[in-house]
């Protein structure tokens, strides 16, 4: 979700720049039925007439996911890049909202000012096409904020990591006051690889299969995308591309020119009718998406095609910690056909988008900044980046989401908590994380739901019996005899017995209810339910 | 799960013994709510005349944990060594049963004879003490079961590999026929390293540390606590044990005589007053368990011990796959807290329990078996070994859950598939993975659950309004009104408008307020719900 925001001016009446709007994918551990993860922006809201505009780095969802949904509250200008302004102008004209609100910008030396800042976009490499790092000139000195990036030469699609670009930057007047850096990949080890590494290997592997071959990547790592067709190419198969992200990403990167040369592409009907082993597809779904090319070849036919026995599938990728169970749920599937899962093998046919410890400390000692700020990563991956640059002797706090850092003096100082959380996309409605909403199907998802109807007559006294209906409890109990009757049961007893004082009053009858309906269970079936009762009362004609 | 059934004799009269009562632990994806998942032993169950004993490898919850489920519903004798047996009584005596259900039996050359069988216990090496294989000799040949195995020389605690007593199984009389063998670590291409290479590493690492240092594995990992506990020792800390599951191990292996040496460890009270640096904590919860003891520390106090910053976590284990997501929760708590997180650090402080590929290989060897069928692990680790196996010119084939295989011929071939499945304990019942329970508590998780009551009176006319409840929905819509007013406004138009014949029908009623429910809520936050109506009608007086 990320989201960064600067500011600049008299305490309190700072001038802001808002720097991505990013969203994270729910999980039924913490976020069952959710549809989209964004930062709680209350804050932004709230100031909003102090925002000055919102800058993109580049075209991930968890940087540009919640630009569409936010935009209505901001109501800012928007500048990025050309790919990237594609991208977020396809989002924004899907909710209605019209593409222009995006100014596309050329990369430095053009510089774009909004109030006190001069922000000028610095192409880095990532694995995606055009991301971009931001130099931020303020009158308390220059902040440079990397984005996501890799230092790669040869990034096969878009623009090197440029050393000598970066050591100008560093510098030009008083320098870099103010680094704020990826951290991701900081618990590793080894200098990064380079994408041009792995057609090699690719080549060669497409060579040694005898039936079809799938490869799966992230829809928008472009360059993996051509570098995946032209191994698939030069091993002399067709090229097939599944799932509508992918082709999305192929022809933004086309129509913006950042993609040339990618090899002609066959469709699924004419990819029916080809030699299987002259036949590659590229589909989406490396995170073991259930709705995703990938997960739907591994349930049977997609689009006419079919895995069987003797064909490959490959994930030129890794898996993200917390998707493996998807993940292992399609190679079993794929397994179970006769398929060959065929993994990164320890970085063979993959490589990351992220800068390594290494990369990351190059770029600390390129940069020679006073202060430095890990984003990006978990807590974890932050404070372990905050240590090595305080070993170098650099100043650097770890900053948690909504924290307020002063930037202007030797260190970082912590200024305030704002207070900030989690906003969900749900169906169509925004709620906060914390509305509870969440929490009730959690809870009737681990607890069940016990439903219960009371009639109470004019006259106050029950009219018929209670009535109970289970959902996700089991229907009969530990004396093999059903739950439901057996809570109608106790209730009646309890209905026939209860003083008017109670049956009079609606709170008290609910708690009464409530109690007998979760002792009941809990006898029965060992589990506390969540209920919900409803007390109909007849009005006196 | 691991359940599974040898038998021998005419066709559909074999008598039959179970190796293994295993359970799989439930996740929110696909079994929110549940407690345990075990094997549907329904086919069994049919079958429980012509079953002759149960025998248990080890005491891991993986291979023992549904014994006590499942025992009243087979009534046969159980078989296993002394300190899987102890594991075994406790569990039967927790449920009721007779500790004495279970026969402690010594390893070969005793000879267990129960129908057509004669079976041997064999001691292996793995991660909890006395893991044994069986050797299950038949009329029609010898069977050697591995269970869950590791090459290890000098496992620290119990029984080391003695490749000479495989040597002997496998050329006594015609040798081994059948070879059913772990296959959990069938991608690992390194040898296997033993539990004695961990504690040099351990207590140098253990040294460094400043502050207190937390560490955690599986608590039935008997060695590894010993290795921890002695590593401790030897950087001058002392000890303390921290998770009712790690006590309950350490004393059944002590009390069986498994666990000896074991350093003296002092009470979580004492270990409140000692200074940081001279503690050590032993504590469960290494795959983020949410009630384990590292949860526990990860959010505060814990029995009076807390984290704090300089104090290292260290993890001595792997986490297994679909873990992660509680795993880093509790990393990145640490974190917060300034405490240092160790890993495995690609081996230096943990071992597998389980043969590598190049074990695996040397197994096939030392046993020469006709046939190998692969057992645990997924799909894909199977078929893995399976190919393997062939690759080396024996017979082999992958049997998934189901699949009955006759073994008596040249080649093992699949005879039936027996319907099988999951059954859940879900608090205190056994449900099955089918019977739409856990289906309605995912539904309900997703989509929400709406709530209707109406009313009808003795002349088939609503009385008074609809009342709907929402649970788990957003209560404000896209027009921002609440959604439940606005279905009890679409419904009290229904109902206003309902001829006769849908009014006195109870189905009818039921399909069109579900319908407007859900049709009202899709328009208003985009999610279909699941919907419960419950029609009152009052009876003539």
């Amino acid at each position: 979700m990320n989201t960064y925001v600067y500011g600049y001016g008299p305490e309190g009446k700072e001038r802001l720049i808002v720097v991505d709007l990013g969203v994270t994918f729910p999980d039924m551990d913490g976020s069952p039925g959710v549809d989209l993860i964004m930062a709680d922006l209350a804050w932004l809201e709230q100031n909003a007439d102090r925002v000055e505009a919102i800058f993109i780095t580049h075209a991930h969802e968890d940087h540009i996911g919640a630009l569409a949904h936010y935009w209505p509250k901001l109501r800012k200008p928007i500048y990025a890049r050309k790919f990237t302004g594609r991208i977020g102008q396809l989002k924004l004209e899907e909710a209605g909202i019209s593409g222009d609100e995006i100014t596309i910008v050329e990369p430095r030396p053009h510089t774009i000012e909004v109030g006190p800042f001069k922000v000028q976009f610095v192409p880095v490499s990532h694995s995606i096409p055009e991301s971009s790092g931001l130099v931020i000139d303020t009158p308390a000195g220059r902040v440079v904020h990397t984005g996501d990036f890799k230092l790669d030469g040869n990034p096969v699609v878009g623009e090197a990591f440029n050393p000598e670009l970066w050591h100008e930057i560093a510098n030009e007047g008083e320098g870099v006051k103010v680094l704020t850096c990826d951290s991701t990949n900081i618990f590793s080890p080894q200098p990064g690889r380079s994408e041009a590494t792995l057609v090699g290997p690719l080549t060669e592997l497409i060579r040694q299969q005898e039936g079809m071959i799938v490869a799966t990547t992230f829809a928008s790592n472009v360059a993996r995308l051509k570098t995946l067709a032209e191994a698939g190419k030069a091993a002399g198969r067709h090229i097939c591309l599944l799932g509508r992200a992918m082709r999305r990403m192929v022809s933004a990167a086309e129509e913006t020119g950042v993609l040339t040369g990618f090899p002609g592409v066959v469709s699924p009907e004419d990819a029916v009718d080809l030699p299987r082993n002259k036949m590659m597809l590229i589909v989406t779904g490396s995170q073991g998406e259930r709705r995703a090319a990938s997960a739907a070849l591994s349930r049977g036919k997609y689009l006419g095609l079919q895995m069987k026995e003797g064909d490959s599938f490959l994930f030129s990728s890794k898996t993200i910690p917390g998707n493996e169970r998807g993940v292992i749920r399609i190679m079993n599937a794929f397994s179970e056909m006769g398929v060959e899962v065929i993994d990164d093998h320890g970085g063979l046919y993959h490589v990351s988008g992220h800068a390594n410890r290494p990369d990351i400390e190059a770029v600390h000692d390129l940069l020679k900044p006073q202060i430095v700020i890990p984003m990006h990563g978990e807590h974890r991956h932050l404070r372990e980046h905050m240590k090595l640059a305080q070993s170098k002797g650099l100043a650097s706090e770890v900053a948690t989401n909504g924290t307020m850092l002063d930037l202007s003096g030797e260190w970082p100082k912590v200024v305030e908590y704002i207070e900030t959380g989690r906003t969900y996309l749900d169906g169509s409605v925004l709620i906060g994380s914390m509305d509870g909403v969440v929490r009730d199907r959690i809870r009737m998802a681990l607890n069940g739901h016990v439903l219960i109807t009371v009639i109470i007559d004019e006259d106050d006294q029950p009219l018929g019996e209670a009535w109970v209906e289970l959902m996700g409890l089991p229907e009969v109990g530990k004396r093999g005899l059903p739950v439901a009757d057996q809570i109608e049961d106790e209730l009646s007893e309890f209905l026939e017995r209860a003083p008017d004082k109670i049956l009079s009053n609606d709170d008290k009858m609910d708690d009464a209810i409530r109690r007998i309906a979760r002792q009941v269970t809990m006898e029965e079936v060992g589990k506390k339910p969540e209920v919900t009762v409803v007390v109909s009362r007849l009005m006196p004609a």
